[in-house]
């Protein structure tokens, strides 16, 4: 498996573009993005558990419930959610890209980003859908990757190449994060386009069964959105034979999405609110998946952590707090906790107590830009890996007066 | 029920007192804290259900296994939790005391809080003690407040009178809070005393019902402390007729405790770590109660909502979206929202959609020290109340370095 450039457009017959269009009032900053494939393709799609949720949701849901879409228009500054007509205004965007792309509206996913119960109106969509359309181009992945963005401050894109079936297929995606962020079975915003040939059903598959080691690992505060959405469009043009059941096909592409997915969690993670640091919490040794996942997850969640991760201070303590904390079943005797970054690595508890460690060698390893949390629980053979960032004075006057 | 003066001393024959010992290196804090009954008393605990336990707790539960407890002794500046000797410092901690006061070792409530990690001496504890004990005083409830405070930056103390079978009776309490506060079946540190007559059994019925209406319905950071306990000790010197069994003198004693408990509640939110406002969020119109704890925990626990309070900024939506992800089942579009203080009141979303507003009427009511949040779901008769604060910069300045 290769990383390649071009992130959503990287896969044949993907093209993609980003515009400021006017729903925010800041010109500098695109908010309206599209994504087209030239043939239909088939499509998944996994979405918030939060029982508020954005308009946009129900209408994607509905337009891909045959399995096949294929465009993506989605906008940031408004998030259409808590609004009365916010059915009636995800449809008509979807109409107005379907009108213009010249295909069906029911081919066409639906997605918003930005305030809660903000009034939207179709006027800057109707505006802009000529220039959006026509700039459509294989170089314009970083203009979508643009156009989705709400407090992030760098664009998240990826794309991989891999081999099915004789046959060179290519994956990518980009996402948007930031800000509420604590993917439930589901997550942000994050569209992903493949080449490769894979039946709608699997495509679910794939897409259900990898979430659950990458974005619903990942959390940057604790609050699940309204308007999370993973989107896959695969539409086979790279010519292999379409991936119907399980098997070694089926396993490649699993690991191609990964691949994808876990670099946009990392990207996720590190451009967190405020964030300065990516934090990355690797468990092993567990009985369970599920109690290395919860250790992982609940230890990238914590407030204190995140906290002393941004001051840099070795404070294990808080790494053992979370973990008690955590609903796991674990003896926490033998938990052993390491700091590690590009600096180096340093033991700061093993057997669940304290060790001698230089406080001055953890400062230094601790203010790298990304830091892993290495624990091993040693109670069996079980690992994940979980994704954040730490707490910083950003976050709290980014989300301060949000609104303004 | 009338609130009076005296905190831990206001019950008969209750005497404390808090000194700085030196187990912290500030002269200037007191770190240890002493309360004392003239008579063995009844008491009752509940526990942190952290996995990760301080060695205090587990001293504490053995020594109030019979029901009785005579003292406590509490230090601030070190959690006494991950070390290798924690749970022998704790039993000598209990023993220093006993041994001052001519009491059974077995007898003695310890307590500690602070750093976790830190190996902990008893050298200052032993050296202390003469003057700990010579300074018991019914005057001496604010000392012991001080000596349990960590990053609290106001003592918690609170005191009420009620009339059980003829007889006055007082029960007042202290207690420490600010970080680490997320009590789950248990919480912080706080210590209650009162004069009526009760046995152990229905003092721990009492205290255990209790606490499902008041700590556990407070959060300041969502992290679920390893050294968290509330102890009540009843001495029965107030002469009323001993309650020991269901019935109009057990409900009063719950009613007066419960009193007690709430107040501390406010007090330990409206101190949380950084905090500059406290955060009442009050729901009803709930199906159930467990749904109506649910929501107002979930409110007040939301990142985003405590940063929006922090600038005074009416953002509804994430009051919406943290009841849309509490795991309730409630209808979304029935719900109404209004911000209250003592500026006014603002409805800001009916029936899950938001309504026109002024904005400038909006922050005038933010602005305020107490804010309540006021949820009606309009589904059904139940309610409750929980406790919180803003997030603050203060609050990542203080765990960006708690340690040294």
């Amino acid at each position: 498996m290769t990383r390649i450039s071009g992130g959503v457009c990287a896969a044949k017959g993907f093209t993609a573009n980003g515009i400021h269009c006017g729903i925010r009032k800041n010109r500098t900053k695109r908010d309206l993005a599209l994504i087209y494939s030239q043939t239909r393709a088939a499509c998944a799609g996994v979405y918030t558990q939060n029982l508020v949720k954005g308009a946009p949701i129900a209408v994607t849901k509905a337009h891909i419930s045959d399995g096949f879409a294929q465009a993506i228009i989605c906008n940031s500054g408004n998030a259409n959610t808590c609004n009365f007509d916010g059915v009636e205004i995800a449809e008509g965007m979807g109409a107005i890209a379907a009108n213009k792309l010249g295909i069906d509206p029911r081919d066409v996913v639906v997605a918003s980003t930005g305030v809660i119960g903000l009034p939207m109106s179709l006027e800057p969509i109707q505006n802009g859908i000529d220039e959006l359309a026509a700039g459509l181009s294989t170089e314009g992945s970083g203009f979508a990757a643009e156009g989705i963005m709400t407090t992030d401050t760098r664009k998240k894109e990826v794309a991989v190449e891999f081999e099915l079936d004789g046959k060179t297929c290519r994956i990518g995606g980009i996402a948007k994060g930031s800000g509420m962020i604590h993917p439930n079975m589901a997550t942000m915003l994050v569209f992903i386009t493949t080449d490769a040939a894979i039946s709608p059903t699997m495509l679910q598959k794939a897409l259900s069964g990898d979430i659950r080691d990458s974005f619903n690992l990942l959390s940057i505060d604790g609050d699940t959105s309204t308007n999370d959405m993973v989107i896959v469009l695969a539409n086979g043009l790279a010519g292999n034979r379409e991936i119907s059941t399980g098997g070694e096909d089926f396993e490649a592409f699993r690991q191609a999405l990964s691949q994808v997915t876990v670099s946009l969690c990392r990207m996720i993670a590190g451009d967190g609110e405020g964030a300065t640091k990516l934090l990355e919490c690797s468990v092993s040794g567990a009985a369970d998946e599920i109690t290395a996942k919860t250790v992982s997850k609940s230890i990238i969640c914590s407030s204190l952590l995140k906290a002393a991760m941004f001051g840099a201070d070795a404070n294990w303590g808080r790494v053992l707090c979370a973990i008690g904390y955590s609903g796991a079943k674990t003896d926490v005797n033998k938990i052993d906790v390491c700091f590690k970054s590009a600096k180096g690595e340093i033991l700061v508890c093993k057997d669940g107590h304290g060790v001698d460690f230089s406080e001055e060698k953890a400062k230094e390893i601790l203010l790298e830009d990304e830091i892993d949390i290495i624990i091993n629980l040693n109670s069996g053979e079980a690992s994940a890996k979980a994704w954040g960032c730490d707490l910083t004075y950003d976050y709290v006057k980014i989300n301060g007066d949000y609104r303004t």
